[in-house]
């Protein structure tokens, strides 16, 4: 019997399996563009927790690797199917379960949409704050296994700030509840940490105890153009103790695209940065002060929303505007924000001696960046020239103080990079950890640790 | 040779080591009043990593018990001796390494006391926010060793969310770096937070980055008196969605205490809340607002400095007060806030049929709540029925939806209570990580881990 026909007799007959070659390669990848990926067995639609600790059971007793994913939207192929594996979506688990408003909590299976949690809860005047740039479309299941950053991350810290417990099925299919709803709980060892961000090593996620905020005031949106990289940089240190909701940056190179695109008048701007403060408009105008006291071409704010939405346009189109220009691949890189214009120069100087085009821009506040290297789509050598610039990158934030990935993961694509920055010592730890709750090895293999 | 002069010829001259037996019983415990302890073969005051990698090594080699401390502020056992063991204390290791305004962190070792940090870090107009109630004496190594708590969680969070790496030394005696210091790294699984919380069971911490924030407006106090504690708690869930920096409660039996001792007027009253806000003084005019429409008896706030000092009188008194009457045993536990009542009452019942006298005041914001148990000194039979009651109140919290601890550590008086809580699936899976980092179960044996 084949692994498919072996599982559909574990699960029965309602359990929606797929093998049609046909639909398999799409569930086989994230969207990562140089992560490699197998061509799994079957594909599990789970539809509850039992369905997925049958199937780990099943794949645990012998021995057949097993991929969890969300909605695909991961960039580091951690999502990527292995060759043989069971590929087990979450997408169908998708409920909210419970919003509870008096002690600020919400539980939610791991397919739901993080924008529509955030959306459920407002009319409580909620939020649920995490927001990666794919919110709209990317899991809050796949944002805990990531442990997912986003733009409020600066004043409001990344995913695993706002995961309080979750239910997980291990790798030998049993169920175990970690974390506490509670907002202080000191009564075990913190497991549920050591799996917020684990890319799928570890267990398979099935429900999430998040934590709701007191929804923020709509933002005030400041905005400001600098001659140079630098200037811009040696204001951010200012502007990050005005504590923003949103402190972000685009480079000279990604302005030229945008220009080329959609021309909002930045030519021959150097930086743009973008500011929010969710407190009030007064802490936009010190924004400016600072902003004009570092040599900002020009620098403005705006309470509007509308206004708003317009100013940080520019930030929006960041990659899009790259992307129309060739293939686009996106790298992820954090240094500390004394280091951010070190980058930037740094990654110019790979794009000059390489012919690349590398478009910088990402989340000033906390020195999360996104060199975004521009290729021509098909051309083989030219994908081999991209590849090295990304590696190359890393290596940069690495010997800057930085790390190999600020918000989308090790995946399969920077495990090399992972080993660099962490030697041996910590790796031996995470692979120990590893063989306590998956001592086969089935669940993602290759992925996240070296 | 004993074990002190194996030590000592371990790590030299230069170590300061003491095996005075006049000396160690002040290093042989906490301020916890019914937690056993044995009799350390040697104390080590540490001065430096070095001198615990080597005391480790021998230790390992030699299976030997190591027990680390710092103020000895717990209140749990955590830091308790057991017989045979070197207590390693951290107390000598309080340098600030660096301030490091720009990128928003400090490193400093693990004995260096909470508010002399918070005090040194104010001239950058920064903060160290975490505020445990003993952080004028207590030490950062041990607020990361037991995740503590404090006032300001209701809006900044725990120890935990202001720990961005640490340097510890193994059991084995290696050292390890734990965490990043960026703001946001996804590169390895998170180990470090599997250390903070972990009460020096999987290692000893030698250095400390921790994140720094902005130095919030001074704050604004609300005092609201109740009735009865259902009342005040009807107001609990608005007032959090104010967002307070803090909301304390302190129950009508502790009131009492306070009146008998040092009359602040609220006799007969039988409910105190007290709310700040640093964002703004109507906040509290809201709050006030909130409060009387619960039927509170009065409400006021005030943004005068002085003013504020005096209204949080009544909760700086609260421990105090009743400890003048006898013997205090504080508890510690958490329940959901939509709970805190229904435990009040619980534990109104647990001291009428037991006879004795249990205030309770807390953190109303996040559901920490202290019941507080008085009995005689020196009478075995009502510390007996104490201990009973101490044990009781965690069920009945347990049983409303809480945990063993909030804020406090599990050290060794909870161990049977995080079995009760935690079923033995988690604490397999602790006992598995506790051998990784410590194979032959050398680290503050029998504390933390059932």
């Amino acid at each position: 019997m084949s692994i498919a026909e072996e599982l559909r007799k574990v699960l029965g007959d309602q359990a929606t399996i797929i093998t049609d070659t046909a639909v398999l390669p799409s569930y086989s990848r994230d969207q990562s563009q140089i992560a490699k990926n197998g061509t799994p067995a079957a594909v599990l639609l789970a539809k509850n927790e039992s369905e997925i600790a049958a199937a780990l059971k099943f794949a645990h007793a012998n021995a057949i690797p097993v991929v969890a994913r969300g909605a695909g939207s991961g960039l580091s192929g951690g999502a990527n199917a292995v060759d043989g594996s069971i590929v087990i979506s979450l997408e169908k688990m998708n409920r909210i379960i419970e919003i509870d408003p008096t002690n600020l909590i919400a539980r939610v299976e791991p397919g739901v949409i993080n924008l529509e949690l955030d959306k459920e809860v407002s009319q409580f005047s909620l939020a649920y704050l995490p927001d990666p740039a794919s919110r709209e479309w990317s899991t809050i299941g796949g944002n805990v296994a990531t442990n997912a950053g986003g733009m409020c991350c600066v004043k409001y810290g990344v995913t695993s700030h706002h995961v309080r417990a979750i239910r997980m099925v291990t790798a030998d299919g049993n169920v175990v509840a970690l974390g506490s709803a509670l907002k202080k709980s000191v009564t075990n060892l913190d497991l549920l940490h050591l799996i917020v961000g684990s890319e799928g090593t570890l267990g398979i996620i099935t429900e999430i105890t998040v934590a709701l905020a007191v929804r923020p005031k709509p933002a005030t949106t400041l905005i400001a153009t600098f001659a140079s990289i630098e200037e811009a940089m040696r204001a951010v240190p200012e502007l990050v103790a005005l504590a923003p909701s949103m402190l972000e940056v685009v480079d000279a190179t990604t302005l030229r695209a945008v220009e080329e695109w959609k021309p909002l008048g930045f030519e021959g701007v150097g930086t743009v940065l973008l500011m929010q403060s969710d407190e009030s408009p007064d802490i936009c105008a010190k924004g400016v002060q600072i902003a004009e006291k570092h040599g900002a071409i020009d620098a403005t704010y705006s309470d509007d929303p509308k206004d708003s939405a317009d100013l940080i346009q520019v930030r929006k189109l960041a990659y899009p505007a790259l992307e129309r220009k060739g293939a686009a691949l996106l790298d992820d890189v954090c240094v500390p924000i004394s280091q951010i214009s070190n980058l930037v120069t740094a990654v110019e100087k790979i794009a000059s001696e390489s012919g690349l085009l590398i478009g910088i821009f990402g989340h000033a506040g906390d020195g999360n960046m996104h060199p975004t290297i521009v290729y021509d789509h098909g051309d083989a050598d030219a994908e081999f020239k991209a590849v090295a610039a990304f590696n190359q990158i890393i290596k940069v934030a690495q010997d800057l103080g930085g790390t190999a990935s600020g918000e989308h993961g090790i995946g399969s694509i920077k495990v090399e990079s992972a080993l660099r920055e962490s030697g041996e010592k910590i790796i031996e730890l995470q692979r120990a950890i590893k063989k306590v709750f998956d001592p086969k090895g089935i669940l993602n293999p290759g992925k996240k640790i070296p």
